[in-house]
Parts: C-alpha cells; structure tokens; sequence
C-alpha cells in the first residue's frame, strides 16, 4: 500500500499511516484505509488492530491542499468514502487502539475517536479536537454523536461548537484521551493495551463491545453516502470557498 | 421593558435581568423575556444572545412571595409560561450565552442551563442548582433532561435527589458551569466568547448546535402546557403549601 | 433470613448482607434479597433502604465455588434470578443507598450500582468495578446501561472492556462510588444521606427519581429471564468452563 504500513504481529495488526511527514487524508489513503480494515475484519488470525503515525504527527487531518483542487464529483465522492471509511472504523468489532503519535486535529481526530483506546504522546504542540467549526467545515451528525459518546453531551457541546483544538491534557481531562505518554512509548502503550484484550476470551470480548455501543450505533446514520452529504455541499459555498482559498494558500506559503 | 433591560451591540444584543435587587421571576418577568428572544430569533442583524443579571444576583429564582398570592389559574398559567420560555429558550437556534454574575438557584439556573455557555462570578455565596426537591417543588421531566445533558446521568440523578446548590468549584467540576471568573469580569468572558462564535459561518455553527441538541430536543416535551403540569398540581397539596407558606413567611421577615 | 440481617429505624430499613466473611452470593441470597425489597417496597411505613456488607467486603461477588457446582437448570435458574433481582433494584422507587462496606467487584458492584448512592469504605483493597471481561463472564446489556448511567459511556466502555476493578480513588473520580469514608463511618454516612432523603416530600422525591431514570429503564430489557440468558449460555463453553475451573481451584486453595 502506498499511503499505509502494515506490521503483522502474533495475534493483532499495526497500521501505521504513511503519506509524506503529516499524513494528510486523501482520496487514496482513505480508500486503502478501507481495504485493510475490511481484510483485517475478516481475517480470523488477526484480533486487533494498532492505528499509529509518524513521528509528532498521528494525521494532520484531511489534505485541503489536495482536495482543494478536487471538482464537485471528487469532493462528493471524497467525503462519501471518508463518511464509510469513519463509519467502518466505529463499527469495527475487534479491539482497535489508536497510538497517537503527535498533532491530530479534524480528520485525526475523526479516525481515532472511532477506536476503543486513545494513548497520545505528551508534548505541548500535539493538539486534537474536532476543530471543523473553526475551519469552516460542516461537521457530520454521526461525528458528533461519536464525541459525546467520549466526552458526554456537555463538553463535545461546549468544545464543538468553539471547534477547539484540545491539549493533551485537556482531552485526558475530557475522556477523549486515556492516556499520555513520551512519544517513544505511545505505540508500546497501545501494545501493552492490546495484549491485555488478548488475554480475553474474544467472543465475550466482542460481544461486550457491540453492547457498548449499541445506542451509539443505533444513533449513526449508517450510509455513508448521507454521512458527510451536507459537508460536501458547504464546501463550495461561496464564503467557504474564499476562505479555504486563504488558508490553503497561507498553508502553502508556509510550507517553504 | 420593565423588567429587562436590552443593549444592541454590533452583532448580538445583552438582556440583562432587572428586575430588583434579586431579579426573582415574576409571571411578567416571563412573559417579557419570551417576547424578547422571540424578537432576537426573528432579527437577522442580531446574532447571538447573553443572558446577564444583577450584581451578585443572576436571579433568586421565582419570585415565591408573589407566586403564594397567585390563585389556581395564576399559577397554572405561569407555570405553563415559564415551562414554555424554557423550551424556547433551549430550542433557540443562535449563540445563547450566561453571564452568571452571582446567586443562581431553581428558577435561575433553569434560564441558564439552556444557554451554550455559563461564564460565573467567583464567590463563594453565588451557588447555582436544581434545588426544587430541597424547597418541595415538583422539578419537571424537561428540566432534568438539560441538567443530564451537560452534567451526566450520574450527577444528574446525585445533585436533584438531594435538591443540591452547587458552589462555583462544585459546578464547574460538573460541567454545569463552563468558568469562573472575577465578578467584574463576568459580562466580559461572555462577551468575549461570543465574539468568538461570531467569527463562525453562522449557518454552519447553527447546523452544528442543532445536531449537538439533536436528541435532546427530542426527548423534551415541547408542549409549554404539560411541561411544568404536575408542578403546578403539587403546588396545591396542603402539606408543600404550608411548608411554602413559613418558607415565604422567613423570607419576608429576613428582608426586613 | 438465613443471609440476611435487617434492622428497621424510624423510617428506613438497613439490610446487611450476612453470608460467611465475603458475602458471596448464592442462590439464597439472591432469592431473600427478592423477598425482602419487595416487602419493603409493599410497606408505607418503610420510606428507604440501606444496603450493607461484612467487614472489609460488601460482597466479592457471585459464589463462584458454589456456582461451579451447579447443573444446567440451576445455572439458567440463578442467572435469571439474579438477573431479575437486578432489574428490580434498579426500579425500586424508594430511596435506596449502598454502604460499601470494602472489596466489592462483579456481583458485589451489581447491587451497588443500581442504588441512588454509594458510599465506600476508603482503603486501598476496597475494589469496586464490572470486571466480567477479566473473568470470563459474559456481562449483560442490562448492566452495560447502568454503568454508562454512572460513569458515561465513554469511561463505561474503556473500565467494561478491560475487566478493570477500580480503587476507591479511581470510583470517585468515575462517578461510580458517591464518597470514602473511613471504614467505621461507611453506614453512618448513608444513614445521614437517607435521613437528608426523608426530610423531603416522598411523593416528589420518588417522581423525581422517576424522571431521572426515565430513560434508563426504557433502555432495559425488564424480562429478567432474558437478562442473563447469554451468560448462562456462555457459562458452559468448555474452554471458559475450564478457566473457570483453574479460578476456583486457585482460589479454594488460598482459603485454606
């Protein structure tokens, strides 16, 4: 795969995304996304699976650079594959740990919500949040149910609607982070995690999984065509435009 | 208005309770603010919303002297108004703010609890709660939803059944008050936040506060007449009524 | 009462449970607890209960020794007994507080959990917690829900998943334990809440509590038959069987 890494351990996977120093979402990284999560479901000798980063960056969130260019087909279909690919991720029924390596607002933020643990490297700069309010995105309904399942109604509320980005120890505060670590041991930790579910027997492990999250699902729009509908159509609204215009142009200027 | 006084500011207006020195809700009180933020919500110039008091008093509640003089249709009728501005107040689509700027209990904390944020006055008299099982009032199912939505079913159900009065420390920790912050400085951090909230897309921060309160709206009785019903019925059991009468009967005797 | 030790005050009932020093839980246990909350339910003179353990242990759980014992109907008997016990402590209307009088994981931490209060002894072998996973019992939706009223769904889903007892320090902060106290003052403290109950009008209390657990009890399959159907099932799956078989084996041998 190109924008992914994948690591075959004794009894779980490590996925680790890899496209360039910030692992921006695209297009192709979503769709390989997609296909390893539905093999790894599928596969009986694999019980879990690790979704790590690279180094001070878990994702950077979606590619506004790149997705900037896209036409209203693209985006459509972008976001209607990204809305399948979240809700692929919460409805995954083996254990599935995020090691979050560094920075990982918006998009970041959109994968690891969807797993079962959150450990996050400690360090000043590695902010998460869904932060689309603040960015002029159109956050979904099934993102924002997801949140609250984390951090109760009150606080997603209160730091979505100011599309905040959360420090480490605000989201271990919010419960939208288990746990910090030192960078160096965030994938470890997830392992250590991973090894513990193991131990269970993993039909009552699973079984134990979908009770939790029985209403959440019941709560999700599950077609994923409808998920990010709306997003995709403020995107080309006029205002938004101009703006996303300024920040991709300001993003790249910064770049060099 | 004769018991609110309305400041326009460039984007959102300022309604701040003024109504004595301890701002207690009066079946006019009531009425006055329904017509107010039925006026905001149609008024494309005005934004957003923040709800302020009195020093020291953001209000004391309802007004209970006046309310024991009220007969059966009085009280049936207020307490269907007030149940009606509550849900107004809940469902009110644009940026709703609190500026607690001190005491806060029953009928004062029920205006704030609809609102997006409740910025506080430090200080350890300005206690804020659903008290109404502590001074035998019937608290409605509507009233305990909002209270779980921003605290949690467990507080929730801990503070209510003990008709607890929360310091400021005890409400933040709750998550039912967002800050606190010096008396004088209370207006301002609302203000502050709202202005924040101005510099959304309108229409996506509105589409985002909509699906935060998605299920919340729909567990709420929104007729305004059953909502407060049965607390008008159990005003007229003769135990609570002699109980409210040596209540009502203290407290006029302290203002003296 | 053969497990059982009530004593009535003025208003209010304590139940201590009273089966050996850990108050493991046998089929007589579950069938007197029935009898007598539904006694106290059917008694007006009766406005509360407390629910009290052994020194150091409210209770360890269910009597797995025994249990191990059991044959296929039995198993199906108890688990469906248990079941319905839970669900009816859970509709109890009255006031009803837990003193956690010390260690008190799976079974122990089911009664507990579905009081209004609970108050703990404070020491650092007082676990508390939903810990099936770790022990290869399968948990029920039923009490998924319960502790996702507690604790949120997001502190539910990461403590259920790990099979995790908590400290009484770890509880607090969860919202599933209320308070520590020092051992000696675990009943006293309940008492003092029952009493702070008692000085409220009752009717208003239970609607109260009513309105509070509203959506908790349409979440619950109140089919106590159904409850625990899966972990009866689950039970008798030959290599949880065997696991089964090592716990008690290993733990018979250090009660001697």
């Amino acid at each position: 795969m190109k924008t992914l890494e994948i690591t075959y351990k004794d009894e779980y996977a490590i996925v680790q995304m890899n496209r360039g120093k910030v692992n921006a979402i695209n297009a192709e990284m979503v769709s390989e996304m997609r296909e390893i999560f539905k093999s790894i479901a599928a596969n009986d000798q694999v019980k879990g699976v690790i979704l790590s980063g690279q180094p001070h960056y878990f994702s950077a969130g979606l590619d506004l650079i790149e997705l900037f260019q896209y036409d209203k087909n693209q985006i459509s279909d972008f976001f209607s594959a990204f809305g399948s690919l979240y809700l692929e991720l919460v409805q995954f029924e083996k254990p599935f740990i995020s090691a979050i390596t560094g920075y990982s607002p918006a998009g970041g933020c959109v994968l690891a919500v969807a797993s079962d643990n959150r450990y996050m490297a400690d360090g000043e700069k590695y902010v998460i949040g869904l932060n689309e309010v603040a960015v002029n995105i159109q956050i979904s309904q099934n993102l924002t149910e997801v949140y609250a399942f984390w951090m109760g109604d009150g606080l997603a509320s209160k730091y979505i609607l100011e599309g905040k980005l959360l420090t480490g120890k605000e989201a271990v505060s919010a419960g939208l982070v288990d746990e910090l670590v030192p960078f160096e041991d965030v994938l470890g930790r997830a392992e250590k995690q991973m090894r513990l579910y193991m131990k269970a027997d993993q039909k009552i492990w699973r079984n134990t999984k979908a009770k939790i999250r029985k209403h959440l699902l019941e709560k999700l729009d599950v077609n994923g065509k409808n998920s990010l509908k709306e997003a995709a159509e403020l995107w080309w609204k006029p205002e938004i435009r101009s703006k996303m215009k300024a920040y991709v142009e300001s993003f790249s200027s910064k770049k060099k």
